[in-house]
């Protein structure tokens, strides 16, 4: 089991001060499952890029120019991701952006989880807490595109596939 | 026939200054179908809203809080018009807009024709106006989401539908 403790508690007593600084959300982990680590989401968190592209490296996407990710991740709406802390050592292991007009849309984009985590509830509890950070901004329509093999994966979270006949899209040039 | 002067043109010898401050692009109409009217498209044109409200009107859109449109249109990376002229009446005959990272992703929303306009080709050429101007700043991956009835419409653009398997969604509230 992995739930979100913000999720479950009204009271922030028990929560360090440092976190609302840093907006630190702790996950609840099972030990059995995850050891010793200890996990937070974070919206605000300093991205390392070469950070980023390890992460990224890990599932195997292919490497883009790191001057275009940062332009990217200024200009997205939303900037979600993942740590885990393990002593004094603070690691990425998961990401997540979504672009947005700020009022109606907004589209998530490079969902990645490190191999580590996956299949152990943690992507689906970040992918939670994307969803309320931008309902909680009162938008209303969260889109995105799915790869094949996680299809499943979002219908689960509560994403339909081509409601009312709408299409996604790509334009590929001539 | 409908299409972009600029697109063919190399030179601007013929084009007013105000045009060129006011980024407007002329579009050559074929009297037998548009008679005298005529066409400019800009992204840098002024939108009033509640002229928008009534080209959204025309086509049967749900109505939304202009405070809301106000804040979309503010935050999208390019915001489109199609403009008829006719004598000194300036009248918006299209808009389109286009979340974006301003790096990698654009996703175009809200396209709107009026229908005195439609099958006509002038929404073929408006769509492939705001095309140039995002693949102009670099951005590769050109998205939508189609309704139904306009999917052959954005196929013979040169859209894609699920390529490779990846499919639009859309997160429904339980």
């Amino acid at each position: 089991m992995v739930w979100l403790q913000k999720l479950f508690t009204k009271t922030d007593k028990e929560n360090n001060i440092s976190d609302k600084i840093y907006d630190r959300d702790w996950v609840t982990l099972d030990q059995e499952i995850f050891g010793r680590s200890k996990v937070f989401f974070s919206t605000t968190q300093d991205i390392d890029l070469y950070e980023l592209e390890e992460l990224c490296d890990s599932v195997g996407w292919a490497r883009r120019p790191l001057r275009k990710v940062r332009k990217a991740l200024d200009n997205s709406y939303l900037v979600a991701s993942a740590w885990e802390v393990k002593g004094a050592k603070t690691v990425m292991i998961g990401f997540a952006r979504a672009t947005s007009d700020h009022s109606f849309n907004a589209t998530i984009w490079d969902v990645v989880i490190h191999p580590r985590f996956q299949k152990k509830g943690l992507g689906k509890t970040f992918m939670k807490y994307i969803i309320k950070k931008l309902r909680s901004d009162d938008i209303s329509n969260v889109t995105l595109f799915a790869d094949p093999q996680v299809v499943d994966f979002y219908r689960r979270l509560g994403f339909v596939l081509d409601p009312e006949g709408i299409k996604g899209m790509f334009w590929y040039p001539d």
